[in-house]
Order: structure tokens, then C-alpha cells, then sequence
């Protein structure tokens, strides 16, 4: 971390992680594969520190009002990135990002939103598409968080109906204890559903759909929200800006 | 981090990281597996910090007096990991053991030693072994860290030649450019060449060497020293003790 405004790339990126470690190793590989095609030596990588916590409340029984919320422990982690040394801050969770709030006003970092990040993809990658399906837990859903960043870009949300959704949330269970092969077969059914209801893209909103799920098994583009995140991760630590501007309009 | 001796575990895990990324990610990725084992629920799994600091100065060129030294960075590392929230820490780089003293030095906080839990593996699983193989980086060769270890317990080292010790080296370059299948063949010779020179065990003593070689591909035992750290790591984050016995006796 440091006060002087002019000081050179690259920055050191803090990861909320652990909301599955699974996910945030994937997303760290993601990182690594981007760093490395512009790295020619290993020490010139992104520098990352991870705190990979998987004692955080559960995102979608806080959203649901029937657990603790992890906003408290959320404030923790990203005091302690910054204690060591973090300049920039990102979480990749997508649930979690209702509490982003809580993240955001723990420390006087930027934070590099996962949601925003993912809807500006879809809409500068897919300019034509106006109906986007958004395959997220129940947690997400119901706290609206693709809902609102799409409609703020005049983007129709096309999501799981509540049976489709206890399926999906079911599926997520079994890919987070390490069963792909049952987890994967649910979430390609949540998936093609939202293709049937006329999704033009379908958005992996949960950072386990892209450890069973790639852009070959859907008949429209699926956008790997971990993958934008990544990309975005490493732009940022060599030098591009990062706004919060959004930070007000999503509370 | 607490000064309560009593403090019930689970403890948090704070992992000297980046050396090089990708062995970082296959240490994660092992935790994971053998935490999940004992996990009934995410929430379960071992909170691991992970400082993945790839601008840390070479440790080859550094042991060999031809650049500078990586300790004061890894000081850094150890505080920065400290004031997060770690309880203990690890380091998951073989070469970087040969500073293992500034890590010490720079908390109160345990650090469980990857070449002696290593050695200790070997000596525990495979009792009538006496000429212990070490695939190893010039630098861990050069700073005799197997050789001690090994010494200590009676056991003898079988290390690659001069000329073989280059090629390993270059295989493991390859290996961190993510020429896995170039840096595999390098590997994979050099790790022959032990067995024909007597070796009756064979330690992975570099992170990047499980990242392309398995047990499958030898004739005799190789020890992947990432998943002995990851193993311990577990223990030790559920309540095993960590002993620092052996650190005036490795300078």
C-alpha cells in the first residue's frame, strides 16, 4: 500500500477468497495464465496476496436473513490484505458481493467489482444481445446483483425459476465437496434452461460454474466471470485505473 | 494470530508464496485435498494467507553470490502475513529454505520447515532406505539443504552431477514458462539418472517437479515434498503441534 498517487506499476492485488478455495485457486490460475502472456520472467508476474477464508459466514443463509452476516469478517480480511500490503482489493465470490459495501469502506483501497466488471464484458463483447441469463445461487438472486447492474445498462436478466434454481443451488453443493461430475450435470440443465427461456448469453454468475462448465457446451457464448475478473486483475496491477464510481448506485 | 497458548485450533495458515506461482497453486490445491478429507462442510477447510510475491529476488543467483538477497523481501513477506492474521508459516519453495532464518527471525510465529518435514517423511515411510535421491535446484544443492537434513539422520544423498544439474535446471526454467511438456522430459532424465546412480528414493526437493512428474514414472519412491507440506499444514492448522527444535541446528 502506498499514499503516493504517482507510484509505478505493478500494484499488489489482495484476494477475499475462500468462498470456495476451490474457486479462488481457479481464479488465481486465471491470473498466472493472463500475467504470464505479458511476463517475460516469473518475476514479473502479479504479485498477489490471497487470504482464502473459508470460516466466512454463508452468503446466501445471510442474504436469505437466516445466518450471521459476513460483513463483519468480510471488513476483517480486507483490513488485514491491507496490513499486508495490498494496494487494490477484488473478491472472487459472486454472492459475496452483496456485502461489497462492507469491503469497500474497510480500507481506503480500490476495489475492482466482479459484477460490474462481468456486465461490462457482456456488454461490450455482445452489443447486440439484450436478454442475458444469469446462472447465480439463490443468495445473488435474491439480492438482485446482476439484476441491477444489468438493468443499469438497459440489459434483461434472464435467471433460474425458483425450482430451477433449488436444482442449480444443489448442484453448486456437490461441485464446492469436490463431486464435478454430478455438479457439472445440474448446472449444464440450469444452464440450457435459461437458453430455452431465451437468454443470448448466459453468464456463469458463480465462481464454481466455470470448474464444470466451458464456453463448448452451450449453443450461446457463456461468459466466465472468474476469467473477466482475472484478466481485469492483471490490467489493474500493471497500471490501468480502477473506478469506484459504481460503489454509490449499488448499496 | 493470538498469544492464548490455549487457543483452540483451527489455526491460520500464512504461506510464503510465488516461488513460483504455479507451485503456489498445486500447495493450495493440496491443502484443499487433504483438508477436504476431514471437512464436513466448507467452512471447515484450513483458512489459508497466501503472499504470491513473484518479484522475489532469485534464490539461485542469490545463494550463488551473483544477485541479491532475497531475505530482507521475505522478512517482509513473514511481517506483512503476521499482521493479516497467520498463526503459523510455511513456505513452499525448497531453495527459498536456504533463508528459512530471516523468515524465523521476523515474528513470533511457528514456521513448519518443508526440507525437514521432507526428510522426516522419507525417514518415517521408508525406514531401510540409506541413499535418499534429490532433485534439486543449484541453489538447494549449492546451500547443502538435503545434504544436512539427510546427514542429521544418517542418510545419504545421491545428487545430480554438474553437467546433469544444468540440464535440471533448465527443465525447471522450461517448467515455470509453462513448457510443462519440455520441462517434463528434463525431469523425468534426471530423475533416472538417480536411480542409476543408487538412489532408492527419489525427493521431489524443487515445488515445480510434481507439477510434471508422478509416482507412476519411477522404478523407485518419490517423495512430493508440496504434499508433505500440505499434509502437515492441515495437521498443524487442526491442532498438531509445530516444534522450531531444529532451527539452531540448520543455519
Amino acid at each position: 500500500m502506498s499514499d503516493d498517487p504517482a507510484r509505478a506499476a505493478p500494484l499488489t492485488v489482495g484476494v477475499l477468497g475462500g468462498m470456495g478455495p476451490a474457486a479462488t485457486i481457479d481464479f488465481m490460475a486465471k491470473v498466472l495464465r493472463h500475467s504470464q502472456a505479458g511476463a517475460a520472467r516469473e518475476q514479473d508476474n502479479v504479485r498477489l496476496i490471497v487470504d482464502s477464508n473459508p470460516a466466512l459466514p454463508d452468503r446466501n443463509a445471510a442474504i436469505a436473513g437466516t445466518g450471521p452476516s459476513p460483513a463483519p469478517m468480510l471488513a476483517e480480511m480486507a483490513r488485514g490484505l491491507a496490513a499486508a500490503g495490498a494496494d487494490v482489493l477484488v473478491m472472487p465470490c459472486n454472492a459475496a458481493h452483496a456485502f461489497a459495501d462492507a469491503v469497500i469502506a474497510a480500507t481506503p483501497l480500490p476495489f475492482l467489482h466482479l459484477i460490474e466488471e462481468a456486465v461490462d464484458t457482456v456488454a461490450r463483447s455482445h452489443p447486440a444481445a439484450r436478454r442475458i441469463g444469469v446462472l447465480a445461487v439463490a443468495g445473488a438472486v435474491e439480492a438482485q446483483l446482476y439484476e441491477r447492474a444489468l438493468a443499469a445498462r438497459s440489459l434483461l436478466p434472464v435467471v433460474p425459476d425458483p425450482t430451477a434454481r433449488a436444482a442449480f443451488m444443489a448442484a453448486i453443493w456437490q461441485i464446492k465437496a469436490s463431486d464435478l461430475a454430478a455438479g457439472r450435470d445440474g448446472v449444464l440443465a440450469a444452464a440450457m434452461r435459461l437458453v430455452e427461456q431465451g437468454a443470448e448469453v448466459v453468464v456463469a454468475g458463480c465462481t464454481e460454474v466455470p470448474l464444470v462448465l466451458g464456453p463448448a457446451d452451450l449453443a450461446v457464448p457463456l461468459i466466465d466471470t472468474v476469467d473477466v475478473l482475472a484478466r481485469r486483475t492483471v490490467e489493474v496491477a500493471r497500471g490501468a485505473g480502477v473506478s469506484n464510481e459504481w460503489v454509490s448506485t449499488h448499496p
